[in-house]
């Protein structure tokens, strides 16, 4: 079944691998069809080099089996909160790549320091606040998905596409599996520019707003000029 | 029409992408034949994977489309300018390349640390001023192209092809969209030594200026004895 | 004899090498045969790129050559020192990788910083004291293996499979050659986010015990949950 | 003449290409026959990617051309005082690699942080003095080398076979081409972890004497016993 959503989302696990930003099995990515409320997503623990699409898992909302012989990602519930969280994210991404992860474990948000952030992230790019002991215990990949569901509480999932989760790493999102890698591949590259940029200039305060909202809305949105014309 | 300086623009922009200086489309080189007074530039957001020359767009001096089935890149403003403004270079490249990135967004210009900057540039590579949010919402990228040719005023492009826009990201230049991509090359390069000097002894201090000219000239103009003799 | 060991541990060493942890002959992976306490180790100085089962040597736990045409590791007393400390280690693997390397010059254990830490070390990565000059005279690759093994008299090697050696660099160890191996190659990812979090943040202490907990115990005791069912 | 020296020259200096220490032309490795006192070179400016052995030039030791179609390198003054200070270096390279530069750069000698340095250098990689504006003026490349004859007054070449020059990069030699180049690969990963070393801790000293002296002569020199029996 869904065998097209199947193959995107394959492919967008492997490209996260291939650009380098998974280690070992340190991350997955997933993808929804919101009719059928259905989510695709990577098995737990199988290597890259090894994935193929009858590995993926099929699950509903609420993390029941749908089709598939193995278990799903570890991260599945956080995926799934993520998916009733944010009614317009049909993809959503996890890994544990290099500079989004310094990020996460020195416990700072990445603010927007250049126009390579600015064209993708319309602001600061967050950090949930800490897991407390009993939500680790009680629920920790459910909780997980709820504390950046709260991080968002005041904030646009369409404009700031991911999230830095404390002492962990990035998840990111997007219309489809694919964006959702892409949000990823770029928030490593702004984390990266990011944190040399600091450790060049501690002072360097963020961007001009003006300069923000310039090259945010020349991409997104109704007056964009970026790219061609469909 | 121009077919062989679409050959030269389109190696160069594939060159930016193969040497890693370009993520996604953060990027462009352009060419321009000085006769005609047409200038030939990458089309907006087209994936690199699938760049060929009959992609790429011939605007005159005004920006009027010439020749090509896509848009301009959106940068293509700030590249028509700075033709204006240097009459001696023939290519433009633009990039967010990493390192020299993370400069203009530490708000710093590179001073000349060592041979390898005084080999390609006489002198430290200097940084724009920010862009007024009045410049910003009337034109952006032509302002962009007039706070470079500003921060000439007082400089020799030939003797410095390359700047730092504010926030943004380096601009080269050179006699050849060829040129202008080396000069990126080198510039990133550069960029990174400079970075890496600063964080191992912050009070490192600029060359000896003497060591600076000896490197350059070298190199360049009439004196030059590096490489083999044309 | 031990062919199909031997197979293993030329992958493991293999493995070192084209994950990039190996600079020339800088590193070694060994093997042991529990019951026969046999140990197949690599040649001393044989490049890695010409590197075969045939070159591998057996020696028994107290060093004397059983098989094999070549010298053995010159860090091969370590080896046997730790087999004989940790009767559970199957697999032993040494490097120079490059952030390891820089935790081990700078004196410094790594602390548990975030999850990626916690799914493989369950606490901080320790640091041998030096090793006093008798010692380095008397027998420094018997000593090195003492000083590992008396760091963890009072930690368990498999909660915490690997050790930064004093001005040195890192030893790890598993059940088999190739999950040393595996153990490497996330030390060395793990102590390269941790550096790059100290710059960011030099006051980024510890993760949360009970984060650190669950991340461990989700992949490892009888508790586990990741990956798939066996 | 002299094909096999040659053959090594060339394959001197692609190695230093393939391993990613050239960025354009920006170094060169020569090799001398001791008896004949001829010396092998790269061609000046020559790229890389065409280099063959019939462009490689041969000069006596007063810099008299002795075959060859292309002008030598114009560090080639440079090699020939070392040849002549250094009897029994062989083979000598130069780069602008990475974190040599960085090093020099920063005007720093690179202490002995541990043993992959002292497997290779017996104590600090030193910095030469600036040249002054006087001998840039008069003779730059000759009081290039010059000032690093000078700097190894009293240091034995043999025991630490290379050096930074002062806001430029590094120089190594050895008993051949061959080797030159491999203690030019070292030196820039030594370069990088000492980096690295004091990033993390500035106050990290030098590693101990006993230490030092171990590992250097567990490879080098009558006693030694690292790798296989001659």
């Amino acid at each position: 079944m869904l065998e097209q959503l199947k193959a995107e989302v394959l492919e967008a696990n492997l490209k996260l691998y291939r650009k380098g930003l998974i280690v070992y099995t340190w991350g997955n990515a997933s993808g929804i069809d919101r009719d059928k409320e259905l989510v695709i997503i990577k098995p737990s623990g199988v290597p890259y080099e090894e994935l193929k699409a009858e590995h993926l898992v099929v699950v509903d909302l609420d993390g029941k089996l749908v089709e598939g012989d193995y278990s799903p990602s570890s991260d599945t519930p956080t995926h799934l909160v993520l998916y009733k969280a944010f009614p317009k994210a049909c993809g959503i991404a996890h890994s544990h790549s290099l500079y989004a992860t310094i990020w996460a474990q020195a416990k700072r948000a990445i603010p927007p320091l250049g126009t390579t952030h600015a064209d993708y992230f319309h602001g600061e790019i967050p950090l949930t606040r800490p897991l407390t002991p009993e939500e680790i215990n009680r629920g920790y990949e459910v909780e997980t998905g709820n504390v950046i569901a709260e991080t968002f509480s005041r904030l646009d999932p369409e404009a700031i596409p991911g999230v830095l989760v404390y002492s962990h790493g990035p998840f990111t999102w997007g219309k489809s599996a694919s964006q959702a890698v892409e949000n990823m591949i770029v928030l490593e590259e702004v984390a990266r520019m990011a944190w040399g940029t600091l450790m060049l200039n501690p002072d360097s305060g963020p961007m001009a707003a003006e300069l923000l909202d310039k090259h945010f809305f020349r991409k997104h949105g109704a007056d964009s000029y970026y790219g061609q014309k469909k």
